[in-house]
């Protein structure tokens, strides 16, 4: 078992990582002491194989539960789905003191949080990441949120949870591909931060695709301990900390808008944004060109894509105009200066951007 | 101009109170560096009188605005009504930095507040309350809300505002009714906190009611502060000393809830609330008779009600019982121990809340 803490000016919680340890989730969030009564939102397939296990276990410990399933898809992060939430929830709630369990991907602990963030004005949420994507990234933090049709996450809170709960065995019903999709931001932290850790993926990359446990704790105990300093120093994006998570992000974005988010999901277009950004980072002069060539060689190796298919120029350019990191008429990027230190840069000339795009074709 | 600060962990914020601010609103705004496009929420009462001379005030300061009107009534803080503002700031958005400007009473307040919460995480917005009651409580202290029908202020958050510009011209246009149920509030934060409050509002209440703005000023200072020193102890209602602040609250909100919100005001319910919270706490001999007979006087004085009409015994019992202040099966109330001074009781035996309740017939 890795247990990692955030410490939080308001409140801390902890991150514990461990094989097969479902089952002992009741237990873990009885110390939380947050009540009886656990609302699960989670997904169709997570549901088939887990839920009865978290039920059980939470049973065993005296809370009650309400399993409520969601689509498995962004469209679930939406206001009518919210707001049939929060209805099932005052139900479930009933003089009550509810907490929320997220069960499933980023799509359910966005979700999950959100309503726990603006439900009688908070109420305790615990996540249980049962992708390799959300057990690394989107659990950790407390961005939560809902999307408009204007722009994904328009809507949303910085609202921490209580505890987060990562057993890796979950990744074994996992498809190959939302493996790959996880090992994305898993190279991130290592291009951004951690150069070992960006040699370790490059090492043991076979070992990490064929979910060897020892293996995969290691990679998602790192990451994890990466997000959880950054998120420490700067919880609520204001000191340009944070955003260096965004790596790759600005155009892997625009990727995932252009496409509908049906061609590539997150980490793949991350993976195409990340190779862009380490383009821009070489024409910019600020890493070299066998850096660059190092890093788009580490991504295809892991089965990432990094040209793009079945999306036009145009439609990624007008997605990456209307994102919502854009303020006023500035521009910004993550850039490297090499592997494991990040520079911001802003005003970037647009045909620098446009040419990064350009090659991925 | 009287200024109280609110420190807080996180962010500190100013309520600036003064005759005749409201001219002065963009200056105060621009000082904040909060951008320069002002989406600006209020009802069509306020619109028509104020909000020509807030515009004009913010474009001064090279501040552009758009106003949104929603209808004065509590059936605004509603999700229909929220999800049809997001879209609206959605609109007026458009790349832009844009924070959220509440012109009006607690309902507006409420909404606005919840709205800058929840949108790209949290946004910047100011609270310029029109009311007493808004002015002295609603506006101070960052509880943001909408309710569903299940109960008020289900869904909301802890966010706290950039500013608050409480100008007492505005109370001019208040029907007396408003400024009455206003005094409701005042006179609370004298009976929980503040013995020379209660005895000042006693002594004064003619030219209270009459609006002499020196007196009014003094007024909305003290409770201000009152209030502005309980949020710092505890912003987010965990340390049991905020929820001093629902003293008369408990019966209060059952009495505005079975009355469906129409025939009485917050103000009014809450005199009632105070009243039989007082009689509680002489059954339970924490204050004496004469102290009781003295706060029902001087409840009667400022012309508010302390008798119920118009709504059944059993329809006030039934919206006590599902208020959401119940965990469990305990109840809670704030009782005091003198004028000026409280006390949290659970477990208060049913018989003597009925009899609290059924004096008020």
């Amino acid at each position: 078992m890795k247990k990692i803490k955030v410490k939080l000016r308001e409140r801390g919680y902890q991150i514990i990582i461990q094989d097969k340890i479902l089952g002992k989730a009741g237990l873990l969030i009885r110390k939380l002491n947050i009540g009886n009564h656990a609302f699960i939102i989670t997904n169709p397939t997570v549901k088939k194989i887990y839920a009865n296990k978290l039920k059980l276990s939470l049973s065993k410990q005296g809370i009650d539960s309400k399993i409520k399933v969601v689509a498995d898809s962004e469209k679930s992060k939406s206001i009518p789905v919210a707001v049939s939430l929060i209805k099932d929830i005052t139900v479930y709630d009933k003089n009550k003191k509810v907490f929320i369990v997220a069960l499933g991907g980023g799509v359910i602990g966005d979700l999950a949080g959100f309503l726990a963030s603006i439900y009688k004005r908070g109420i305790p949420y615990v996540q249980i990441p049962t992708t390799l994507l959300s057990q690394i990234d989107s659990s950790i933090g407390g961005k939560t949120a809902i999307d408009l049709k204007e722009a994904k996450n328009l809507i949303g809170a910085f609202y921490q949870p209580w505890l987060i709960i990562s057993d890796v065995a979950c990744l074994n019903t996992l498809a190959k591909r939302e493996i790959r999709s996880g090992l994305a931001e898993a190279i991130k932290y290592g291009i951004i931060k951690d150069r070992r850790l960006f040699n370790y993926i490059q090492k043991y990359y076979q070992q990490l695709i064929n979910l060897k446990t020892g293996y995969l704790e290691t990679l998602i105990s790192r990451c994890s301990k990466i997000k959880a300093e950054i998120v420490q120093k700067d919880e609520k994006e204001k000191k340009q900390i944070r955003t260096i998570l965004n790596f790759g992000h600005t155009i892997g974005h625009a990727i995932e808008a252009a496409s509908r988010y049906r061609h590539y999901n997150h980490g793949e277009a991350i993976a195409i944004g990340m190779v862009c950004a380490a383009e821009i980072s070489w024409r910019l002069k600020l890493i070299s060109w066998p850096t660059f060539i190092k890093i788009e060689k580490a991504i295809l190796r892991l089965g990432l894509p990094t040209k793009i298919k079945q999306v036009s120029f145009k439609k990624i350019l007008n997605a990456y105009y209307r994102d919502k990191k854009f303020l006023g008429k500035r521009n910004r990027f993550v850039l490297i200066t090499k592997i494991g230190q990040t520079t911001i840069r802003t005003d970037i000339p647009l045909p620098i951007i446009k040419s990064a795009i350009l090659t991925r074709f």
